[in-house]
């Protein structure tokens, strides 16, 4: 074949909010019709202190009638037949952007300032959608669903098996646990067993943060230094936890937190679990572990590597492991690829061999995510929609 | 001269709780009887859960009758220079160990669970104390004033005066600042003003972090991946927050962090600082900064190089920049290096050229506290107990 299969592993799907109407459980449709209009405001007020307004002017303008491919499923695949990604994963949007599931079930999924129990019909709104979604173009369609799991594992174990039972591939986890339980406590055994037991990828994803003020100075400049170690946060409570070692089969998936620093964590992670004189007085964290922290990520965890993939992602490409990178676009989000994603390919990926981008491209996904099945399929659409090999044959541009 | 100067920059130095009395203002001693007790047990049941007991046992029997260099003056003399240091900065102590200042005001310094009223007096308390102490023996302390800046402004720059005018020689900050503004917030500016007036090093010390619970599998691993990033936090803060652009002269110091992570620290601050497109549609983080952060680090930080310095530390020592490491022993914590100073130098330091050891060991630290004055007695004192300059002429040992 002389073009590549693309799987990116990092795509938002998702409703206007007042459109997952519905989808939410009759139940909870007056508490829905209550706070949409407000959580509509909410969002757009956060926007103007979190955005800059004239670049997204800009970007919702240059690209007005294609970012419908949130939640119109034909013009999905014409923008991504466009973009030369054959599959993407799923993930709901709404941190900032306009499509977000209802009562704070987006990608924020913060455990406060919210009901459980209405997070939990946000979120299984968003899921019964997505599932649709991913039904009507099951090969393009990698769904995760949203999982939080935080307040009742009963619950998310049940929504583990919906998800999976609906052709889902996955499940969102809240990245920043508050006054919950932290991911090292064995109360969510009972998660990871099912999701090991599927093959559903656990996930966190850049974006939920404690709240940050503004209007202070420099105050994007901490968000900008912190949100990956947020993002990150659950990936050394579940090792240091022993999750993988009871759990030796589940996957994880970290994805948008940059790749540069990865190294560092992972040697952090190591040299922090051998530490032998200075920490000589502690208590123990060694005695559940069998493996270096940085094994069991060689083992069971990935990165989706997406927006923020560039040459200092490529650098590190090898300390990080070859076979725990997945290459995503970020649809429909301006700091992603799209409309430019060949070019930005090329970019940054261009020089690096074929064995090694054919991995970072495609088969690691398809391993992570069980598609074994759909691979000839996938090859079958990338040869018609794919990047050509040959634009990757040069030195990567400066 | 044939032997190194050793000024070392993470020295503990307090009372037994009890002890603190006559030094806490008469207005606080009612509540001072009323805790004390209270407060050395809930350290003990914390001491229970955080260390490991038979360890600490064992240090303590090994060391009877030298950890009360903790607050005996003439005994600390006799202590250190037994150890080859001709001076020390002075910390409190009070995360674990059994000299604490009261009200929760030692190196913890958390701003919860604790009325604000009570940790000033807790902090005046140990400030009029270690003042004393220091003017026993002005050329071998130099004290750090605890001033928990959080809570009134005013109040601290009153202490950071008094501190200066009491010959101290910096200040501690609270690490972790909970639910009060955080250190890119320009009310703090006065504080910044006036230590940069004096001279005064503002630091921050390991130890201080949110809570976890360490019933928990691999809580301990979790805290150690995390203790120095919350300890550090207040860097980037500063820095993005464009401190150190309005307070050139401001000097910061972070104590045992360890060093091995730092370059990945600043690699990250000025990554953080200069992604362009993946940060377009954020707000504003840069036009206050006309440097990259790893140039205010330069030119404004130190790092307090203490228990965790070895082989790690000194492998990045040019990359963090061998002006900004100030080596340290930590006594008497049993990750320092007392009372095996020497022969844990040697081991981590040999094979060093003496420029760059003298820079580490003694006049990184004579500048950043401005001992320029005391550098002829220092001298003269080194060369009676110093560590003999030939013992690090050598490979590192594995």
């Amino acid at each position: 074949m002389d073009r590549y299969l693309i799987v990116s592993t990092d795509g938002h799907a998702g409703l206007l909010p007042e459109e997952y109407r519905p989808y939410v459980d009759p139940a909870y449709r007056d508490a829905f019709d209550a706070t949409v209009a407000e959580e509509i405001a909410a969002r757009a007020a956060r926007e103007k202190d979190f955005l800059i307004q004239s670049f997204n002017d800009e970007w919702r303008r240059n690209n007005a009638g294609k970012l419908a491919a949130a939640w119109d499923s034909d013009l999905r695949l014409e923008v991504i037949d466009a973009d030369g990604v054959a599959a993407e994963v799923l993930f709901p949007d709404g941190i900032t952007e306009r499509n977000a599931p209802p009562f704070g079930a987006g990608l924020g999924l913060k455990p406060w300032g919210v009901e459980p129990a209405l997070q939990w019909a946000g979120a299984r709104a968003h899921n019964r959608w997505i599932a649709e979604f991913c039904a009507q173009a099951p090969l393009r369609r990698i769904g995760v669903a949203i999982v939080p799991v935080l307040y009742d594992v009963d619950q998310a174990v049940a929504e583990v098996v919906w998800a999976h039972e609906h052709g889902l591939k996955g499940i969102l986890i809240p990245a920043v646990t508050g006054e919950y339980a932290p991911y090292n406590h064995p109360k969510y055994y009972p998660v990871w067993r099912e999701c090991e037991a599927r093959g559903m990828v656990v996930h966190n994803h850049s974006g939920p943060t404690p709240e940050y003020d503004f209007s202070l100075p420099g105050a994007m400049g901490v968000f900008m230094v912190e949100f990956a170690w947020w993002a990150a946060r659950p990936l050394w409570h579940l090792i240091f936890g022993g999750v993988f070692e009871h759990f030796p089969q589940l996957k994880y998936c970290l994805t948008e937190v940059s790749e540069f620093w990865v190294p560092s964590l992972l040697e952090l992670m190591d040299v922090r679990a051998s530490v032998k004189h200075t920490s000589g007085k502690l208590g123990d964290f060694r005695s559940n572990l069998t493996m270096k922290p940085s094994e069991y990520f060689d083992r069971n965890c990935w990165l989706g590597a997406s927006a923020l993939f560039d040459e200092g992602s490529t650098a590190v490409r090898k300390e990080i492991g070859l076979d725990n990178i997945m290459w995503g676009t970020d649809f429909p989000h301006p700091e992603g690829s799209w409309p430019h994603t060949r070019e930005k390919m090329v970019r940054y990926m261009a020089g690096i061999p074929e064995d090694e981008l054919t991995r970072m491209l495609s088969t690691n996904a398809i391993a992570c995510y069980g598609l074994e099945g759909d691979a000839d399929a996938l090859n079958a659409l990338a040869s018609q929609i794919g990047p050509e090999k040959s634009l990757f044959v040069a030195e990567p541009a400066e």
